[in-house]
C-alpha cells in the first residue's frame, strides 16, 4: 500500500522544489518527479513540509485534583488539524517522587494519541535516586531531555545547586537541560503582595512576573549551563530581556537555544487589562503576554536565529477551571491553547508578512527542534527514510480562528476572531491521512513514543571544547609547610 | 588654633583652582586668596584634594578564631598614610544574631582609629527581629547601608528570598542595599569538585569563581533591587560580565553603582599562576584578579561613570594565616591589603597615563562615595563646613611600593615593587595632620563614628517613580462566580 | 548696590541646602545664612538653582532670504522667562567663507541679547585658511568648539575626510568638535524619492530621516573623533540608536557627550500624523521627533549619566515661514521653538515624575554644559565668584503652556496646552533681575559674550592617553633591497 | 563511466551518516548503502562532505602592471588539493569602465580553471550605463552579487550616496551587496600621517586601519542596505567591532551577513611586529590581523550563526612584489594566500577542538555560501542531482604546512609551520578526481563558469515586509494656500 503526494513544492528548512513523494510503510521511500502509488494525495499549489513539531505541550497534566483539558487524544487531533504531527509533553514526577514511577504514569496517559510523541523528564527535586535514574532515563527510556523549573515555588521549583547538580548529570549523559525561567522566589513574594494590596485580578498575574524576572532567571540558567559544560534549552522566551541573555550568551560561542511561543509573538499584555475576567483569565500563563517591543524582538530573532523553534505549551484548561481563580489570580491555572493554530498564525505573520521565509518557517516548526532533540532526519525532514509526518500546506486557505470548530476540548480560543491564511490540505502522520482540509480522520491510538539517543553533535564538541580549556593545576615545589 | 593650607591647587570633583584653605575647628572655614593661621601647610606644587574614602574594607575581622591582622589603628594609619581620612568597615552578625548587638562589638573594635569611619550593616540570615531592627539602624545607629554576600554558602550568604525581603526593607527605610555579587552555590559546587580533582593550590580559587559567576549575581541583584524599587551598590566589581550588567540596568535608568577595586584595576590572574605558593596566595580574594580585558573594562567604567567608586576590600592576613590554606584552597583567608597604596596607585595608572582627570580622580577616590552614602559635603568635599578632611597631594613624590616600609601590619604587598608616581605631602583627619611625608604624626582615637541620614536625593526620586509606575487593579463589574 | 536671595533652598549639581545669596556687580559674592543687601528676592517655598544653558540655539538665523523669527533680542528674553540664562548660538559661514567673517556677522546680530551667550564655530567646507582661521578662533575669539553638518548635503554638509581633518584640527587646539550626525547622503536620496512618488507632506520629512540613519552618522562621528584623538560632542541626540553609539563609546572610554532635546524627550511622531498641516509642518525639525521607546532611551540616559546635556536647537520659523513648503516638505524650514520651556517642561516630566533628582535637572539643564565648555564655574554654578546668573524656581507655580503668553516671536508653541508645575520666581542675569514671575524686566543688550578657554582637563587627558598608546616603529636592520 | 565513493560517513550542513555516494556525469547520482561502480573510491575512516566554497579570491589580479602570483589555474589547483571545489572571483572594472567590458576580461582569465568559479562584479563607480548594465549582469550573465569598496581611496573606493544607489538598484534585480568595510577617508587620512610621521613598515599597515575604522564602516552599510530594503554580506569581517554591527542589525531583523576570514581566525597582529621585514609585509592584507579578542569573537560568530561563511580573500603576491612597499608599506600589494589551508585549518583549530561540530564546518565552508549566492543545491551539497564537488576527508591525515610543498605559486605560506589534523583524501570536482591524496590530477581548463539566478528566498521576503511598512501619505484636507 503506497500513497503518493502529487504535484506540490517541497519545501524544507534549506531547499523549494517540484517533486512527487512517496510515501510506504509509514516512511517515505521516494522523491522525484511524476511518482504514483496506490493512494494519490493532490498538492497543486501547495507546499509538501514536514509537519510541525510542537516540544511543549502539556496534555491531561494534572492539577489541583483535576487535570488540563486537552488529553493526548484531543491535543494530537488538535495538532494535526493544524499540521502538527509530533508533540513533547512534560513528564512531571512530584517532588521526591521516582523518575520511573512518574515516567509509567505518563505512557499510561498517552495511550491514545493520535500522533507521534515525546517526554522530558522534570527534575522537580534532588537526591541519589534521581541521579542515578537520569542514566536509565536517557540510556533506557529514550528521553535526552530535562526539565527544570525556575519558578513555581513549593511546588516544582527547584534551586540553583540542584540545577547546577542536575545539569551537570545532564553534561555527563550527553543531555540537554531545559529550563522554565522566571525568578520563583520573587514571583512568590510578589504575587502575596499584590494579593495583600487588593491585586486579585488576572491582570496581577502578569504584574507578579515582569520580563526582568524572567530575563533574569535566563541569564542565571546560562551561567550554570556554561559552568556545568552543558548546551541549553530555554522554554517560552517571552521578552527581550530573556532573548537579550541568550543573545549574549551565544555571542560568547555558548551553546544555548530559546523557544518563543506563538502566543507570545502575536497577542499582548492589553488582553490582561480586558474588563471581561473570563477573557483576562483564559490568556493567563507564565510568562505572560508582553508588549510590542517584546514581540519585536522575538520575530528578530527567529529571522536572525538567536531564538530557535516556535512552541505552544499547550496547556488548555476551561473557562470554568480558570474561575478557580476568582478572587485571587494566584489559583488561575496557567494555560492556554495553541496547538492547532501555531502553524497557521506562524504562517500568516510571519511568512505572508516577510518576516520569514518558507524555508525558516519550516526550521523553526519542524527541523531545528528535531535537531535539537537529536531525532532528524527521522522526524523534521522530507528525505527518503524519514517518517511520512508531513502537511501539505495550502497558502490560498482561510478562515477565521474560532473555538465553535476548532478540535481541542476547550470553550474558547486566544486567538478567537483572528483570520489565518495558509492551512493544511492534508496532514500525514508516518503516512495515514489524518486530515484532509476540515475532515478529520485522525486514528486514536496512531501515535507511538519517539526515542531519543542522548549526545547530539553539539553536545559532543561542547564536551570537547571544556575539558580543552578546563582548569589546570600550577606544579609547585617547595610549598611551605601549613601555618595551622 | 588655626591651620592653612598655602600656595596650593585646589582640585575637588568639579573644579581646580588656586586657592589657600583654613582649617579650624577640624573643619574647613576659609577659602580664598592670602589667608593666614596659627599654622601654614605648604602646599606649593600641591594638589588639595578632599581626602581619600575608602568605602570597602575589613578591619580586625573576625575568622576562623583569629582576625584579620590590620586593626582600626593600623588600617586607618596605613590609609592616612596613602591619603585616606575615612574608611566604611562592615559590621558581620553572625548568621541570626541580632544586629544591634553585633554592632556593639564593631564600636568596640574601632575606638582606636586614626581617622573616622562608618560601617556598613551585613544581612546575614532574616527573620522578624533582623526586620524589626533594620529600622533602629537606619533610624538610630547612624546607618544607611546593607551589606548581603551571595557567596561564602553556609556562612554570611543569604538567598534570593531573603534578599528580595531586605531590599524591599531597605525601600520602606531609605536605606541601600549593597552586594557581594558571586553565586554561592556554584562557587561552592565548583570548589568541592575542583579539590576533588586534586586542584588543592591558590589557583584553584581563582578557577572558582569565573567572571560568569559574578556577572550572573550581579545581574540578579539588579532585578532584586529593581523589584524591591530601591538604588544598589555592586562591592567590588572585577568583570566585564559585572560591569555589563550593570551598564544594561543604568541604560535602563536604573540606579545602580559599581565599585571595582584598586586591585583588579592594575593586577592580573598571572599572579596566581606564580610558582610561589606564598606569592598566589597572598592574592587570594573574592573576585579573584581578572584578565587584561576585565581591567580595561573597569577602567573605561570609570571614565564613561558606569563605575563609581573605587575601593580596596582592604582584609590583610599575614602569611602565616594565609597558610591554614596549603593543601585546600578553601581554606586560604580571602582578602588582601591596598589601603595604603589605592590614591598613589590609582594615580600612578590613572591620571599619569591620561585615562582619568584628576576631577574624575577625586570623584572616584572620594566625592561619589560621599554622595551615595549621604555624607557629601561633610565628606569627600573642600568646601566651607567641610571637614577637613584633606589630603595634599605632591605630584612629584615617588617611591617604590614595599612591604618593608608600608603601614599595614602585614609582612608582604600584593603591589610590592610598583612605582608610584603621586604621594601626600600632607594628609589632614579633621584638621589634625597625621602625615607628613614619611612621618607618621596619627593619633591613636582621633577617628569617631560617622551617621549617615537615610533618603537620599536618589532614593527618593526613585520611589517617586516607582510610584507612579506601580500595578493598578482593572476595576471590573460582573465577575462571574466562582467555578469552585 | 546689592542683592540678596533669601530664605530659599540652594540646589546645585552636587548640593541641596538652605542658605541666603548675596550679589554684587553681577556676581555671587557670599553664600550662607541671614544675608542681607540692598534688595533683597524672597525664595520662600522656591530652590535657587543656577540659570539653564542652552547650548544650541538659532537665533536671526538665515535662510532662504529670510531669517528665523526669534532674534536675540527675543530669544534670550524667552530664555530668561523659562530660567535660562545663558545661550549658545551656531556661527555659520557660508561654505567658502572666511570663518572671522561669519564670525563678524553674527557680532553683530548678537547687540541686543538680553542675557550673555556664545557661539559655536561651523565648519562647513574645508580648506587652509579654515585649517588657519580655526587657531585664532580658538585662540582669540574665545570660541572652543566647532561644528560640523553631516546632513544638509548641498548645504552645510561635510564629508567624512573634512570632518576627520577639521577633528584632528580641534585636537591640536583643545577645541571640542561637535556634530549633527544624519547622513546626508541618504537623506537627500531618501527625500528626493519619497517626493517622487508624491509624498510631500511634513510627515515625509520624518519618513526621509529615519533613526538608523542618525544612528549611523553618530557612529561614524564617534569613530572620527576617536581616530584624531578628541572628544566629541552629539547635538540633538534624538533616538536609540545614536544612544547606543554614544553608550558603546563610553563603555570603551570615548569621551562622548550626548544631548537631547526637551522636545525629543517629551514629544512624539505623531505629531506628524496630524491632519492640520500646519500643526505638522511646524514640528518639524531635524531629527524629527520619534516614539515613545526612543524617548523612554533618553530619559534613562539623563539618568545614567550616557546622554549630558538637554537643548532646545530653538530656532523659530512662523507658520507662515513653514507653508513655504506646501507640496514639498523639503521646503519647509526646520525648526522648532523650546527656550522658554525647556526647564518647566523638564522639570515636569522629569524631576517631578522621579526620573531626575532635583541635582540631576541642575547638571543636565546647566551644569554639565558650562563644565564641557570650560566656562564652569564662571557659569553653571551657585558659589562665590560666580557670575549671578540665577533662577528661583517655584515647584509650586504653575500654566498651561500656549503661544498666546509665550515671549518668543513665532505665532505657536509645540507644547501647547501642557500643564507644567514649576516655574521661576525670578531669573537673574549677571545680578539683573529680569523676571519676576509673569512681569519681564529684561534689558536689551545687556547680554555678553562668554569667552571659553581651550583645552579643558578631558581634552589634556585624552591627548595624554592617545599619546601613550600611539603607534611605535618596529626597529628593523637588514631590510631588504626593494624589488622594484 | 560511474564513480562510487565507498565506505565513508556522509557529513552535510545537517546531517552524519554512512552512505556510498554514486557519481555520474559529473553530478551525484544516487546515495545509499553498498552501491557500486566502474570506478570506486574507497572513503574507508572518512567523511564525505560537499567540497569547500570559496567565495572571496583574487586570482590574476591586475595591480600596478602586474597581477597577483595565483591564476585561475595554480589558484583552482590549490583550492583542489585543500578541498575546495568552488571559487568566486571579482570582477573589477576600473572606475568608469563598462561592466560588460571587465567581465569580457574576466571570463578570458578563467578558462585555464580546474574547478568551478563564479564571478562578483564590482561597482567602483557610478552612471547611468553601469546602472543599465547591472540588469544585464544579473539577468543575462548570471551573476547575482555586486560588490562595493568603501577603502581603496582615489582607486576602487565608491561613496555613500554610490552605495546607496547601487544598493538600491540591487533590491530592484533581487541582487544582493557586498562590502569591503573600511573608511577608506580615514585609512588614506591616517596612512598619510603614518607615512609622514616616518612609519614606514608593514606595522603602520596595521595601525592605519584600526579596528574602529571596519567596525563603522560595516555599520554604515548596513544602514545604507536597510534603507534600500536590500540583504547585505560584508567580506572579510576582521574584528569584534564589525562583528558587533553585525549582530546589532541581525537581532533587529536585518539580512546582514558576516564573512571572516580563515587567517583572521588563526592569526594575530603580532606578525606585523615580526623584525623580518619580509615576513611581516608577506601577512600585509586588509584587514590586517587583529589579536586575539578579535579572534575569540570571529570564532564565536561561527558557534552562533551570526557570522556565516569563512573565506581566504587569497590574493597571492610573491615577496619580490612585497618588496614594492619597502620605504612605504601603503606600497606593499595587500593579499595572503590560503586557499589551500583554508579547510584543514578551520578543521584542525575549529573542528578538533570542540568549537564547530562537522556539520557546522561544511555549513561555513560550503553550504551557508552556496545557500546565500543561490546556487543551492547544486553546490555545497551531497544530494541526487547536485554536483559532484566533493571532498572526502580525512580526519587522520596529517602535515605541517609549508610553502616547499604547496600548490600555490608564491614563495611562502603565511601559515608556514602549522600542522594540521585532517586533509582531502580525494576531492572531486564535477565527478572528477583531482585530488588524491599527495597526488595532483587536476584538469586544466575541467572549471566552468557556475551561473545564479536573482531573488533568493531571503531577498524575496525582505522586499515583502519592505513593502509593508513603507512610508504611507497622510491624507490632509484643506491645506493652507503656500505662504510663499
Amino acid at each position: 500500500m503506497s500513497t503518493v503526494i502529487k504535484n506540490g513544492t517541497i519545501v524544507t528548512a534549506d531547499l523549494t522544489y517540484k517533486a512527487d513523494v512517496k510515501i510506504e510503510g509509514g516512511v517515505i521511500t521516494e522523491i522525484g518527479p511524476d511518482l504514483s502509488g496506490d493512494e494519490t494525495l493532490d498538492a497543486t499549489g501547495c507546499y509538501v513540509m514536514p509537519g510541525g513539531i510542537d516540544p511543549h505541550v502539556h496534555l491531561e497534566m494534572p492539577f489541583m485534583g483535576t487535570y488540563s483539558a486537552d488529553d493526548f487524544e484531543s491535543g494530537t487531533r488538535a495538532g494535526l488539524a493544524g499540521g502538527t504531527t509530533m508533540v513533547v509533553d512534560f513528564c512531571l514526577p512530584d517532588p521526591g517522587q521516582s523518575l520511573l514511577e512518574a515516567l509509567a504514569r505518563w505512557d499510561n496517559k498517552s495511550t491514545r494519541a493520535n500522533a507521534d510523541y515525546s517526554f522530558h523528564m522534570a527534575i522537580t527535586s534532588w537526591d541519589e535516586r534521581i541521579f542515578n535514574e537520569m542514566q536509565t532515563i536517557v540510556q533506557d527510556k529514550g528521553i535526552n531531555t530535562f526539565k527544570h523549573f525556575m519558578a513555581y515555588k513549593g511546588a516544582l521549583m527547584v534551586n540553583d545547586d540542584e540545577m547546577f547538580a542536575s545539569f551537570s548529570r545532564c553534561a555527563e549523559l550527553g543531555a540537554l537541560p531545559l529550563v522554565h525561567a522566571e525568578n520563583g522566589d520573587v514571583v512568590a513574594a510578589m504575587s502575596a503582595k499584590l494579593l495583600a494590596e487588593g491585586n486579585d485580578g488576572p491582570e496581577a498575574h502578569a504584574y507578579s512576573r515582569p520580563a526582568e524576572v524572567e530575563g533574569e532567571a535566563t541569564n542565571r540558567a546560562i551561567m550554570l549551563a556554561d559552568m556545568a559544560g552543558v548546551p541549553l534549552y530555554v522554554v517560552h522566551t517571552s521578552c527581550e530581556q530573556a532573548h537579550e541573555a541568550i543573545r549574549r550568551a551565544r555571542q560568547k560561542g555558548m551553546r544555548v537555544y530559546g523557544e518563543p511561543l506563538i502566543q507570545h509573538l502575536t497577542l499582548d499584555e492589553s488582553e490582561y487589562f480586558d474588563k471581561d475576567w473570563d477573557h483576562a483569565a483564559r490568556r493567563v500563563m507564565s510568562p505572560p503576554f508582553r508588549n510590542k517591543q517584546h514581540q519585536d524582538s522575538l520575530w528578530a530573532g527567529l529571522q536572525s536565529g538567536s531564538l530557535s523553534c516556535v512552541a505552544t505549551d499547550h496547556c488548555a484548561f476551561t473557562t470554568e477551571q480558570k474561575r478557580f481563580g476568582i478572587g485571587n489570580f494566584m489559583r488561575i491555572p496557567n494555560g492556554t491553547g495553541g496547538l492547532e493554530d501555531r502553524l497557521p498564525m506562524l504562517w500568516t505573520y510571519g511568512v505572508a508578512t516577510g518576516r520569514l521565509t518558507m524555508n525558516e518557517f519550516v526550521a523553526v516548526t519542524s527541523t531545528n527542534i528535531a535537531k535539537i532533540l537529536n531525532i532528524y532526519p527521522k522526524k523534521g525532514a522530507i528525505l527518503v527514510g524519514a517518517d511520512a509526518d508531513i502537511v501539505v500546506w495550502d497558502p490560498k486557505r482561510t478562515k477565521t480562528i474560532s473555538a465553535a470548530s476548532q478540535q481541542s476540548a476547550i470553550d474558547y480560543n486566544v486567538f478567537e476572531g483572528k483570520t489565518v491564511n495558509g492551512l493544511p490540505r492534508f496532514t500525514l502522520t508516518r503516512g495515514l491521512v489524518a486530515i484532509e482540509e476540515s475532515t478529520i480522520k485522525t486514528r486514536e491510538g496512531h501515535g507511538k513514543f519517539v526515542k531519543r539517543e542522548p549526545y547530539p553533535a553539539v553536545s559532543k564538541a561542547l564536551s570537547t571544547w571544556k575539558e580543552l580549556v578546563s582548569p589546570r593545576k600550577v606544579e609547585r615545589t617547595g610549598i611551605p609547610a601549613s601555618g595551622v
